[in-house]
């Protein structure tokens, strides 16, 4: 039986270098002659100007980034079917074994693991997936059962109602693809626990990329902590491990609440969360001269609004620089960025010069990214985002 | 009884602003007047073109580096002299302190840790000391003493035969500055056990910068494994705990052999020692089609030589991208460089380029430095050289 050739999509050959020197995006801009089809989300065979075939990618009839690649082989070589991608999914299930004894982790995490606009995260027996791009939207059905076959998952909830999905013309929506009720579920950072809603959270869950950051300002931390934007208190309860004292700062009511549980359910009794806004608690500890020894800042994005990369610049000039002054000698900084638009370079000039400027030695200890369920695809600096930085403040 | 007031430098304004503004580095060239003194490692106050105080400084005779900046504060301020430069030593063991498991580490980082130019490194009872400075350089003998009543040490070894003391003026020597008779000690990287003699072996000791990469990569290695320039087998024997074979190729006699001892020791009956050019043995595998899950690339420092950084990224791209020809789907390369020259950005660029030219997509699962007891000093760039990279090879 001949196969059934999948529509061809011609790309311009500044497109198709691209694709070929490893970037799987592609701009409806760089499209010649898009595929003829009218499916949501269909694989399509791309070929250069020449029409030399370049590999086959999911098109998407209403994004601006038309093309994503899956593979750099022609339909002739490889059929792009329910078999190639549930092989793919396998294969980033398996690259998560060096992770096999956490219970909070990235399964799947999109174009790095060679399955584009896919997310996935597993809290215990529960799978959070969310979609960004038009191919993944429409089989997320299909993926739901897949993954709950292999790993056993009893609920997979699609948690597709992030800002993302506007870019991508895809609608907005909460919604059980397998399993049935409610979606709580308990996950652990080290040794403390966690409660998520997958259904109910404001977000698809926790913030699983800092796992192993919050292990690690746990192992170094000392003395009296700070947490500023705590949310559920990820940082907050690892460094209760070690502090004498934390103090928790979160101006959610509902995450601040939910940090309280969790110190709780974690008999976390040297954790105190604060309902308030970092700036105005380091403004008034830069008053009242109130010092620590330890130090977390991970604000949300700040670069990913409207006012632009200066101005979130200068906001994070400020919380460093304001940070860094709270500190005792020896005291450790943990800051953190989790906006794409702000480079690690440009991070680390605002972390130094914050320092400079609180006219502090300082030395910078690691640096750190997400973890490794959070890998960056080489060719796409567009799916890194995160930076944090451990640095000592030595007088 | 008044204090000796020390002598006084007086620098350029570009310099009292460097100096400010965090780089404790001061260059003759930005030396206005030079001290009235005649004494080698001088400790001299610092002062602006006006004369406003800009702190205290070790003055070298003969370095082109005139000036190393050890306080910001005035004579009047603080006193330089044994009890300050003991407490620096006690602050920088404390800093070990999460690193009090291990008996291989640094315990002094030089600039980093504000003892400009002492570098000291543990192994069990043995200290390895260098200094690259004419202030420490002076005072070794002093420094020396005071370790061994801080840490217990029973012995400390001067290696300074590093070239690095030509640049200062300073003599090449290696004595025993404390203890007596040999000097050979052993100590831990993770599991495995590793011995130095530290005034026989052909440098100050191991690379205890690597240590946390060696134990990192024995964590995600896996199946058939490759470690090249293995030196005393660092890499290989970590990797042997995980990896079900490992290739350890090294070019220098005498580290060869001392690498199968290391294996032999650690009964690491997995590990093959092969004493032989990294170059040549990839160019043998390419031919051969031999394969391998798990590549570690750690050449010396080769943008250090003479032909320069052009030359150098030449080396570490043919390098990389044969090891990368030679990872099976899925494999990892961990790839490093110690040239200081060569940045982070640019190891990277020279990583994914050969990613790119090796057509194989690839994940940045992390990209390490030097561990927690080498630090980087915040505004002295000079003091970063290590890049060690975890890449997944995926298709």
């Amino acid at each position: 039986m001949a196969r059934p050739t999948p529509p061809t999509a011609r790309v311009s050959l500044k497109g198709a270098k691209a694709l070929r020197k490893g970037n799987p995006w592609l701009y409806r801009t760089e499209l010649l002659e898009p595929p003829q089809t009218e499916e949501r989300g269909a694989v399509v065979s791309v070929v250069d100007p020449q029409g030399n075939p370049v590999g086959q990618a999911f098109y998407a009839q209403r994004s601006p980034l038309a093309l994503r690649l899956l593979t750099r082989k022609s339909p002739a070589e490889e059929k792009v079917d329910e078999a190639f991608l549930r092989h793919r999914l396998e294969l980033s299930l398996a690259r998560r074994a060096p992770l096999r004894q956490r219970d909070g982790v990235r399964l799947v995490h999109g174009e790095a693991d060679l399955l584009p606009g896919l997310f996935v995260d597993r809290y215990g027996a529960g799978l959070s997936l969310q979609t960004l791009s038009e191919g993944m939207d429409v089989r997320k059905e299909w993926v739901a059962r897949t993954l709950a076959e292999l790993t056993g998952a009893s609920h997979v909830v699609c948690r597709d109602d992030a800002s993302g999905r506007d870019f991508e013309g895809l609608t907005r929506e909460v919604k059980l693809l397998h399993g049935q009720g409610e979606a709580r579920f308990s996950y652990h950072e080290g040794e403390n626990l966690f409660e998520v809603d997958l259904l109910g959270d404001m977000k698809t869950g926790a913030f699983l990329d800092q796992v192993d950051n919050h292990v690690r300002a746990g192992e170094l931390a000392r003395g009296e902590g700070l947490d500023l934007f705590s949310y559920h208190g990820g940082f907050a309860l690892a460094l209760s491990r070690t502090c004498d004292s934390v103090l928790a700062v979160e101006q959610d009511a509902k995450a601040s609440e939910r940090a309280r549980a969790n110190a709780a359910r974690n008999g976390r009794t040297n954790v105190t969360v604060e309902n308030a806004n970092a700036f105005d608690v380091l403004r008034r500890f830069s008053e009242s001269g109130r010092r620590f020894d330890t130090v977390v800042v991970d604000p949300p994005g700040l670069a990913k609004r409207r006012e632009g990369l200066a101005t979130a610049l200068r906001a994070y000039h400020e919380l460093n620089l304001r940070a860094l002054k709270c500190l005792r000698p020896e005291g450790l900084l943990v800051t953190c960025s989790c906006s794409g638009k702000l480079t690690r370079e440009a991070f680390e000039e605002m972390v130094l010069s914050a320092a400079s400027d609180a006219k502090r030695p300082v030395q910078i200890l690691e640096r750190r990214g997400a973890g490794l369920d959070h890998p960056v695809l080489g060719g796409l600096p567009e799916t890194e985002y995160l930076k944090a930085f451990f640095v000592r403040v030595l007088l």
